[in-house]
C-alpha cells in the first residue's frame, strides 16, 4: 500500500499532524494521460471506404477506412476551410474533403488540390494524423507522443481471443470525468445502488493493494437474502450452471484502464472478465466515453450461453445505468460546487485518487472564446 | 409614504435637484431575505417515507418525510460523495443516500455509514439542516440564520382555515426575478395585458400607503364595456351570484409576501382573497417559484362553487400566463441589456421598488466555475 | 485587380517578404457596415395592422404596418418596461405595447400614456425609429446613420420588375459570419459539394476583378459527365428549351450585396439572376439571415416554367441546404478554434475577404452580462 499519499489532511486522521502540506491538486482537473492507446471507436463503425468522426478530449479526429481496408485518424479539419475531413469522403487510399475536394493520404499530407492554378498561394502541407490499430474489435488511437506509440503495448486482453470466453462489448458516453467511474468500480461498498436490480448483496473486503500505478483490490461476495436477478445468478455461478454461492471479485485500475475478474466459490478461474477505459470526450474531460469489454465463460452446454446472452446484456446494461446516473450525479456537484469536495474514508479509494493524480496530465485552462474575451477584458 | 426614496434621479420630476445622490443599486440584483419562512414544495408532493428535490435562491434541498410523518429540509448532497440527497431512498426517521447507503437523521448528521472499518479516514460529520414547517397545504424553510426561524412568524393566512373560504392552491415556475411579479400585480395599469380574457377593464387608483416594508394600494375596478369573461364575472361579484359592478380591489406587498383583496361594490368583507410569494428558484434569482393560495368565498348554494371551480382555474390560469409572458419578457430584456433600464412613472411602484431594495439583500457575484476560470486569467 | 492586400504573409508566397507587416484584423470579428439599406423581413410577413419582430446584427427591430399601410420600424422595447413592442398591437398609426398599453408613433415618440397621473414621474419620450422602406417584396431598414439613409439607394435588381424573369424569394437564417457565404458563392471550386445534386460539373475560372468595394468572377461550366439534374439542366440551358452545354456564371461581390448571372452558351444575356444579401442576426454576427432573389427567364412557352417551378425551387433548396451545411461547420471551427485559421489560397478569394474587411466595421467586444462580471472580478 502505497504511503505517500497527497491527500492526508483532507482525510483528517486523528492524530495526524501532517503539517503545512500543500493542497493536491484537483483530481477532476487532471486529463488522462495521452501516451496510452485509447479507444475511439468499434471497428464496424468505420465501415470499408466510410468516414467516422472521433474524439479524444477535444481533439477532433476523422477515422477512415482506405480501399485497403487499414484505418486512418486524421485531425479532423481541412487544412483549407476548417471543415470536418468526417463530413468527407474517401476515394481510393486517401480522404477528400466534402467542401473543394482537397485530398489527404493516411499520414495527413495534402495529395491533390484538383482546381490549384498559377499565382495561387502556396497550399498548406496537411494535417495532423495519429497512430492507429485495430485490437478486439476496437480501433486505437495514441493521442500523445507520437514517438512513443510504438513503444507502447497495447492493453493485454488475453481472455478476448480466448475460446474458453465469449465477449460483449459495450460504448458508452457517461457525463462525468473518467475517475469517477474508476472510483465506482473499485469501491463495491455501492452496492445499495443496484438493491433493485441484484438484491441484497454484503461485499467483504479481502485485501488490497496498491503501487504507482495501480491499485487492485479484491472482495468475497455473498447474497444474503431479497429478490435475485437471474441473470446476476447466471453471472455469478460457476459458468452458467451452478448454484448461487459466495463468489471473489478482484477489481484492477492499472492505469489508465480497468478489470474485473470473478471467480465462482469453488472455481480456480474467472467466469468472468470485465476490461474498461473511460476515453475523455470534451477538453475539460467533463464526458467519457465507456468502451467496456464482458468476457463470458461459456458454458457446458453451448447453447445455453446464446440463450442467456440478451437477458445478460439487458442486467449489465441496467447495472450500468444505475451507476452512470450516480456518477454523473457527482459530475454534476462538482460542476455546481466548482470543486471536488468528495470527502473520501475508504481507504482504497483515496489509493487510486493518488494513482490517477500521479499519471495523469494537469488540464490546460479553458481555451474557448468566452474565457479569451474575458482575458481580452482584463487590465 | 415613505420620501426618503434612492431613485428620485431616475425619476426625473421636473424642478426637482436632489443633487449628486449615488445610483441606487440594481433591483434584479438584489436577492431575497433569506431571514424569512418561505414556501419550497407543496405538501402533498413529500409523501410518506418520500423524497422531493427543492430548491432556495441556488441552495438545492432534499426533503424526506419520515415514517413517523414529519418532514425533514437537508443540504440536498451526501457529505461523501456530494451525490443529492433527494436521490435517496428514507429508512424510518433517517433519510440513506443511494450511492454508498450513508444515513442522515433529521438534523443533517450522519446516523450510519454501513461500511466503515478500521483504518478507514474519519468521516464527516453531517449536513446542513434546515427549519422546516408545514401550513396551508405547504412545506416552508427557513433559509437564512437558523437561530432567528423560531422568532420568526410564519405568514398569517387567515381565510385558509376559514368555512366561509375554499382555497385554489397555485404552483408555477417564472423565469423573472421576483421583484418583477410585485410590480405586475400592484400596478393594475396593467389591464390592456389582459384584454382578451377579462374584456376592457378600467383600474383607479384610489390611493396607496408605503411604510418601511409595505406599500398597500386600492383600486376602483368598473368594467367599462367589451366581453367580459364569464369567471370573471363571477370572481368579482358578490360571492358567485351578484352583477357585474364596482369593486374595490386592495393589493399588499408586505414584504417578502403579497395579498389582493377583492372587495365587491355592496360587501363589506372580500369576496375573494389571494396570498403569494416568489421564491427565487437560482442562485442568480433570475428564476423564481410562484406560490398563491387563491381564497373564494362560498356562495349561498355551495354546489355552484364546485360547479364553477374549474372554469375559476381556467380563467385564472389564462390571466396568470399572460402575466407571465410579460413579466418573463421583462427578464430577457435584462438580461440582454445587463442592467435595469426600465423607466417607471407610476409612483407607488417606484415605492414598491425602495421596498424590495430596502429589505433584501445584496446578491453575491456569480460564482460558476467560467467566472473563475476568468479570475484565474487576470494578471 | 488590387494590390494592397493585408494578407501577404498569411498568403505565404515563395521569395515574397513583406516585411513585419500587422497581422490582419479577423474578418469573422468584422460587422457588416450598418450605413446600408438590409432587408429584415419579407414584405407578407408584416400584415395590414400586423406586427412583426426583427433584428441586425443584436439590435432588435418591431416592425408594423399600421392603417394606412406604411411600414414602420422601432426599437423593439417599450421604454417603459423594456417589453418588445413586438408584443404590441396596432392602434390606427401607432403602437400599443401590450402591456401597459403605452402608444407609439412610426417615429418612435409617445404618443399615450393612458393612465398618466399628477404627480407621476416625467415619462421617456421614445424609442430609436429607423428609415425604412419596401422594395421586391422586402422590407428594408437602416440600422446605421439615419442622415446617411436618404442619400443612400437601395440595391438596384433590375429582373425583379422585368416582365422576360419570374421571381422566386429564398429567406433562411443560416448560423454564420455572413463572409462564409460570400467566400462560398465566389468560389465555384466547391461544385465537389454538390455533387449529388448536379453532378460532375467542371467550373474554370476566366477571370476576374476586384475594386475597392466589389470583386467579380467569370467561370465557364462544363459539365463533364456523371448524373445531372434535370432542375439544373432547366436552369443551365438557355431559357428552359435548350440542351445541356457550356454557360458562364459572373458572380459579384458590390459591398454588401452580392449578384449572380448565368449566361448559357450561346445566349447574350441571363437565363438565370441571382441577388443576395446576408444579414447579420446576432451581435457578434456568428449567424445571417439569407435573403435571395432568384430571377429566372420566362420560356417561349410560358406555362413550362409554371410547371417547372416545384422542382427548381426544390433543387435550388438542395444546393443551398449542401452550402448551408459547409458554412456552418466553417463558423463551429471558427467558434472552437476561436479565430480564423482558414488557409486560403485561391486569389481572388483572398480579394473578397479584403474586401469584407474594409467595408466592414469591426465589431464591439462582447457586453453580455458574463463578459462584465469578468471584467469586475479583475483586479
Amino acid at each position: 500500500m502505497t504511503e505517500n499519499r497527497s491527500d492526508q489532511i483532507a482525510r483528517g486522521r486523528p492524530g495526524e499532524d501532517p503539517g503545512p502540506a500543500p493542497a493536491p491538486p484537483d483530481l477532476r482537473r487532471i486529463g488522462a494521460n495521452p501516451d496510452f492507446w485509447y479507444p475511439v471507436a468499434l471497428s464496424r463503425s468505420v465501415r470499408k471506404e466510410g468516414v467516422a468522426a472521433a474524439v479524444f478530449a477535444g481533439e477532433r479526429i476523422a477515422l477512415y477506412r482506405a480501399k485497403s481496408g487499414a484505418v486512418h485518424a486524421l485531425e479532423d479539419r481541412c487544412a483549407h476551410r476548417q471543415v470536418p475531413l468526417s463530413m468527407g469522403v474517401v476515394d481510393g487510399e486517401t480522404l477528400r474533403c466534402c467542401y473543394h475536394a482537397w485530398a489527404y493520404r493516411g499520414d495527413g499530407r495534402i495529395s491533390q488540390i484538383p482546381y490549384l492554378a498559377k499565382g495561387d498561394a502556396r497550399p498548406p502541407r496537411g494535417v495532423r494524423a495519429y497512430p492507429v490499430r485495430e485490437a478486439y474489435g476496437l480501433v486505437f488511437v495514441f493521442p500523445g507522443d507520437p514517438e512513443k506509440a510504438e513503444a507502447t503495448p497495447l492493453p493485454d486482453v488475453p481472455a478476448h481471443a480466448s475460446p474458453s470466453y465469449r465477449t460483449m462489448t459495450f460504448s458508452r458516453t457517461v457525463r462525468c470525468h473518467y475517475s469517477f467511474l474508476h472510483e465506482n468500480l473499485l469501491d463495491m461498498n455501492h452496492q445499495f445502488l443496484h438493491r433493485g436490480v441484484v438484491g441484497k448483496l454484503q461485499p467483504k473486503l479481502l485485501g488490497y493493494e496498491s503501487g504507482p500505478a495501480s491499485v487492485e483490490a479484491r472482495y468475497l461476495f455473498t447474497h444474503t437474502g431479497g429478490k435475485r436477478n437471474r441473470s446476476a445468478s447466471l453471472l455469478a455461478a460457476e459458468g452458467l450452471g451452478g448454484q448461487p454461492s459466495s463468489d471473489v471479485m478482484t477489481i484492477r485500475t492499472e492505469y489508465p484502464y480497468q478489470t474485473l475478474d470473478l471467480v465462482p466459490e469453488k472455481a480456480d478461474h474467472p467466469a468472468l472478465r470485465l476490461w474498461a477505459v473511460y476515453v475523455p470526450e470534451d477538453a475539460e474531460q467533463r464526458v467519457c466515453h465507456a468502451y467496456g469489454l464482458l468476457m463470458i465463460e461459456k458454458p457446458r452446454i453451448p447453447a445455453a450461453l446464446s440463450v442467456a446472452w440478451p437477458f445478460i446484456r439487458h442486467f449489465t446494461e441496467r447495472v450500468f445505468a444505475e451507476d452512470r446516473m450516480a456518477v454523473e450525479a457527482e459530475q454534476r456537484a462538482w460542476d455546481e460546487q466548482g470543486e471536488d469536495r468528495n470527502h473520501e474514508v475508504f481507504s482504497l479509494i483515496l489509493d487510486v485518487r493518488d494513482v490517477l493524480r500521479a499519471n495523469g496530465v494537469p488540464l490546460a485552462p479553458r481555451t474557448t472564446p468566452v474565457t479569451r474575451s474575458c482575458e481580452g477584458l482584463a487590465p
